[in-house]
């Protein structure tokens, strides 16, 4: 099968991989309709996470479940499917609790690659989410994004406790911040602010609910959120970077007894323990379990009330995965969309 | 009035200090039945933390209402009041969802000195709570808790989700650690793990409704609860003592999705984001909003359902402060009580 694979920083090709497989009785093989590159993808290809040689990449996919083991119940061959980044078995402890991501039995779908035509879903039974019906072109991409960003932006604005009567604020305008945006507006929020510098996320950002935009950053930026919010910071911020500026940006955004909700992959962010025991605030984030929202997000989808497709903003085939890397490194596109 | 004074580390003296009195309409005077010394009071006496020069000392209190300003509605001269260690108006947007200590008008008590014979309160009204009535006097050193060491345990356990069902964590044997052990009891939780090496401490825990009891610590200590809940880990965690390692201990020790409730005043603590970003636990601290918990606890203990006063192990004249402090520095008494 054809697959993206980096070989180092910058050099990302298209080639011949084995074709997935079944391996454990649990595993699913599924032909992908749609992957996409992700914004944590531009860490290795930047060089600021080391690649151990060359690496399959891709973790978001929906598509086409082509195979099963012996021990899959819950999906068919035929099912058009959605599943979460990290596979998991949705009955532990820790998956009932709604931590699909930390499962005692995840896998990282990461490892299996699914920039490409096939991929292998461990866990089938408890990872994959099938589709109503076999989705028309048009939902594809909303569906895709549930498999990660939306489903990563909806963790966080659930972990920033957006709801009725809520302000809240959002740093960062990648997808992941875009669909954070979009999901504390559906989940209630009366106020969305968005920070950003960028014209057409703005645009997007308003399409999906958000208020108000501040152009600020950093501390600048918090005593912005403050003085809209009468002196006393948002009810609720979502973290979507992972830089110590982003972080304490958020933090700082917050009023006390707030509540901030981080899922960008934090790089060299170090926290003041005492800078931070005096914010007061809840902290609350990582690997975004996806898989408990994935029903809800589904079914939204499926009934056409949000459209979070629309971070997509390039489309490519796979074989052109590489000028896809090049277009999100450099800014030009939110989030690619690959077509195998 | 005589008044407890830190000249420099390891000097404290009973000294005379200029009478409290009203200088706002919205204050009252106190005259303290009790008041005691913190485990934070051993920063500055240990020359952890700076003094800018000799320093009335003491944040906790109960007492008689002496005096009211002209403002002052809800307490009358004559009153037993206890209060928080922070002053707040307990109005505000801040006071309203429940965090007191960050009031926006707030005032911190330790700048007051109450380890003194009298103690101005800045916003009376919101800052103090009257009991029932005049309390017995073994009924003094449990209201004396409530005003900081109880107050504090107990916000930490409700940030840990201390509830039915739940396995709690404590990491930290002092007074405040061994609140919150009663707390996580009094809450609902099924089992209550508490970190020690202190034979009578391990005791007194007991009495509050600990379990188990593990003397590892660190990650050795963080692997051991994680033994004795089928290896997921605590549901919440306690952390009550403000170091690198009791704040990783706290975060090691709670499973994926658990909650950490840390109130240690965090000393030197630096936090490695993406170790914490793949721990998904939810954190939440700073200084305890004891005044939301205070009508609940004093109703408590004027019910004699808790005995939080048992943490109280040295009791002397405040004219004996300076033995007092030796006595916690040595570890020789968990917490000192003193008598103007």
């Amino acid at each position: 099968m054809r697959g993206v694979v980096m070989h180092a920083p910058g050099d990302v090709r298209v080639e011949e991989r084995a074709d997935a497989r079944i391996i454990e009785p649990t595993d699913a093989v599924i032909r992908l309709t749609a992957a996409c590159i992700c914004g944590s993808d531009l860490w290795p290809y930047r060089g600021i996470e080391k690649l151990a040689g060359p690496t399959p990449m891709g973790h978001e996919y929906v598509g086409v479940v082509e195979q099963v083991g012996d021990q899959v119940r819950n999906v068919q061959v035929g099912d058009f499917v959605v599943g979460s980044f990290v596979a998991s078995d949705n009955t532990c402890e820790i998956c009932q609790a709604g931590y699909q991501s930390r499962c005692v039995h995840n896998v990282m779908m990461g490892s299996e690659g699914t920039q490409a035509e096939l991929a292998r879903v461990p866990l089938a039974d408890g990872t994959l989410v099938p589709t109503p019906g076999s989705p028309p072109a048009d939902l594809v991409p909303s569906l895709l994004a549930a498999s990660d960003v939306l489903g990563t932006g909806w963790f966080a604005a659930v972990a920033a406790e957006a709801g009725p009567g809520r302000t809240i604020a959002v740093v960062g305008d990648g997808a992941v911040g875009l669909s954070a945006v979009l999901a504390a507006r559906q989940l209630g929020a009366e106020r969305v602010i968005v920070f950003s510098r960028h014209p057409e996320r703005q645009a997007l950002a308003r399409e999906f609910g958000a208020t108000d935009v501040v152009e600020e950053r950093g501390d600048a930026g918090a005593a912005r959120v403050r003085e809209l919010t009468r002196g006393y910071g948002a009810h609720g911020v979502v973290e979507a970077v992972g830089t110590e500026e982003s972080m304490w940006q958020a933090i700082r955004s917050a009023r006390p007894g707030g509540y901030v909700g981080y899922v960008g992959v934090t790089h060299g962010v170090q926290l003041d323990g005492l800078d931070l025991f005096f914010t007061g605030v809840h902290l609350h984030g990582g690997p975004a379990p996806v898989r408990r929202f994935l029903p809800e997000l589904i079914q939204l989808i499926w009934d056409r009330k949000i459209d979070p497709g629309k971070v997509f903003d390039l489309t490519l085939p796979l074989e052109d995965a590489a000028e896809g890397y090049r277009a999100m490194d450099e800014r030009r596109a939110t989030k690619v969309l690959l077509t195998p």
